[in-house]
């Protein structure tokens, strides 16, 4: 068996940093957007990147949601991080879990092993949060990796094979009842696409059942979805989710969830089967690691060089970071914003080793979509707003183009017209262990 | 909530059977290639046909390894039956599991109700046995579903993964040591597709292992694999895994399995943490179901007509089924076997309906192919036999012929001429719990 070390032979270095004999050592945690597009930044550049991920998968999160309502298959919107990176010799990639950060020995510890930096990037994004409420976790599934989308999509789909199995009319009601909590975009994507899953795709295929009479209910404690559009484009947004047959609620928050269903803050309570998690996320627990303040999700608060307090060796991007933007607004959780700082964080790495100070890191904002279904979005690009159908074709390309570096775009692409012309949804498979 | 009943109203039969007021209940247990072809042949009957899966979907599964493999993704070769029957009026589908037939009272027995039919196709298939050492199984993994199909992708791709992270160098050997445990065409599949996707695909990926030095094992404890093959065909076989790097072992059983590897019948150890099972099928419990008699393998011995002794209007087909051709051969439990027998059960329906005596099910052989590798295959049709590039473009013609119905037909061929041209594999993604 042959092995060849981490440690790449030397090179001359194009820096006048102290370390003539060793190349810095860059370690990446997480391969999303923010680690992902760090390390590819630094393809060129006289270091040793590593890149380290519990998952094999760099995942495209923003059609995530089509996994999980059966439009798309895993595959096509995930991609192995070590494939990506297969031809970006001064990158290596290794599957596993950080569980700390020695800051001061500049070491990153897992289970089997230390691994040591010279820079650390941190990109370990956010899950889902309940607000403490963990024991909801069960009931109200959420929404962050492929293997969450999986098992929700087989939760949508065994509720209508439950409905269409069972004698009893209360159960078959409550099976065809869908509950998704938060009007953000994640949870508007999913329910105009449960709607339209029922309403549409799986309207022929059911004798028993009439999957068009399904209940699509979306709750928002907020006064409007989409808070962080403009509201005509919340309103707008909404009716477009009403003319699918989606329930909005809205100023009234989840105060528990269980087997039967959901109650609301208000005393409402709605019989479920399927309760999707889209309300709220916290980070990852790098400002444990690090020994940095965190904001209440969770975020590492670092200044305007992506740094936490006292270690200008260490970024953190992404969802990970609470970042204040230029203009004194808080920047947005969203993939632009992770790519954007892990670029920054690579061009600072490479100030820093040719001894020059960084510029601020600086936002910049390219607008904001969301989907709503078939031919509806909205779209904000400050001065233009763009609603309904042209909203969505610009949805539709911007997603596929930012599909880059997938090789199967023209696939996803072809696959995905045929489904949409089709009314089809090609993935509605119950795999796994959620069967009925 | 509008609920349809069941029952379809009364159509005048065409029939001369006493059922004029109530049209025959047809019950297929299993969706599998027999299942499907008898309730896609009763289209046009004057019938009532339940199609009852544990499953929501149909599969391809003479494909179902380049699931295993990574090479395709799960709907790729995956369709919901409701959907296959979507247009087929008199056609109903439940995901439900049965749990009995109760042959005297003509019902189907299911964890939450009872279902009656007049007549009975049983298609329930076979699932990997252990030869009685049930405790191999969490070991050595079988591969009859998707869910088997993804928990052995992410076996072999975690395998790599933990290879990639670890120091010590006896694990290192150990998982890159793959043991896929019997000589049929998915052992044989199997074991070349591992082979190609360490040599090949990955080989660029890993900078700490060389994935080309990992070892596949092929074990086989007859004389030869590919057992059905002519024994000209079983050695080209073998002497193509052997070319891309397989060692065929042939002659010696194994005689356990655990957390260390695989112990074979003369003493040899092989250190594994990855061992595939492909050795032995045992019919699903269809014989005590319906209290007839089964041969050793557990499928139920039926007649020339595919009836159980003493039950005319049962019909039990492909894999659950013991049936001698009129060659006095054993039917082999192959996909073309069992899509015959289910279009055999479904005329001799429309017999039994109209008074005539079907004439004895008799199994037409169109050959037997068996895929190697990348551009290497066998293939018998009696008299004209072929092996290498030509059996496997006869392969590949074959096999895309037959995932007819499915409508990304052009969409698979695509991804896959695709992947094929540029050594790739898409669907490299390590899901669910099984991570390193």
């Amino acid at each position: 068996m042959s092995v060849t070390p981490v440690q790449n032979a030397s090179v001359p270095g194009e820096t006048d940093t102290d370390q003539t004999k060793r190349r810095p050592r860059v370690v990446i945690l997480g391969g999303g957007f923010g680690g992902l597009n760090a390390a590819i930044a630094l393809r060129r550049a006289p270091v040793d990147v590593t890149v380290i991920d519990q998952r094999n998968y760099h995942l495209f999160q923003p059609l995530l949601y089509q996994v999980a309502t059966a439009g798309l298959s895993p595959a096509q919107i995930a991609m192995p991080i070590r494939r990506i990176l297969s031809r970006q010799s001064n990158a290596t990639v290794l599957m596993d879990k950080a569980e700390a950060v020695d800051t001061a020995a500049r070491c990153i510890v897992t289970g089997s092993r230390r691994i040591p930096y010279d820079y650390l990037v941190v990109a370990t994004g956010a899950r889902h949060t309940y607000f403490g409420n963990d024991a909801w976790a069960e009931h109200a599934l959420g929404l962050k990796t492929i293997t969450d989308a999986t098992a929700i999509r087989a939760r949508i789909l065994s509720a209508f094979e439950r409905a269409e199995v069972t004698d009893d009319p209360r159960l078959r009601q409550k099976l065809l009842t869908f509950v998704v909590v938060g009007g953000g975009p994640t949870g508007v994507e999913l329910a105009g696409a449960i709607a339209e899953l029922s309403r549409r795709t799986i309207v022929h295929d059911f004798r028993r059942i009439d999957s068009s009479s399904t209940q699509v209910v979306l709750v928002e404690a907020g006064e409007r979805i989409l808070p962080a559009m403009p509201p005509c484009l919340s309103s707008k947004a909404q009716r477009q989710l009403e003319r699918l047959g989606v329930e909005v609620v809205l100023g009234n928050a989840v105060a528990s969830c269980d087997d039967s269903g959901v109650r609301l803050a208000d005393g409402t309570e709605i019989g479920s089967a399927c309760i999707l998690w889209a309300a709220g996320v916290m980070a990852s627990r790098a400002a444990k690691w690090i020994g940095a303040p965190a904001d209440r999700a969770g975020r590492v608060i670092v200044d305007e060089r992506l740094n936490p307090p006292g270690h200008s060796e260490v970024f953190v991007i992404g969802d990970t970071a609470s970042v204040t933007g230029a203009d004194g607004r808080p920047v947005p959780g969203v993939a632009p914003a992770a790519k954007q700082m892990g670029r920054y964080a690579a061009r600072a790495i490479l100030d820093d080793m040719a001894g020059r100070q960084s510029a601020p890191f600086n936002y910049r904002d390219y607008g904001n979509l969301a989907t709503i279904g078939r031919k509806a979005a909205v779209a904000d690009f400050g001065k233009a707003r763009l609603s309904g159908y042209a909203a969505w074709l610009v949805w539709n390309f911007a997603h596929l183009w930012f599909l880059v570096g997938f090789r199967n775009r023209l696939v996803v692409f072809l696959d995905w017209s045929v489904a949409y012309a089709r009314n089809d949804r090609a993935a509605r498979l119950i795999t796994g262990h959620y069967g009925a």
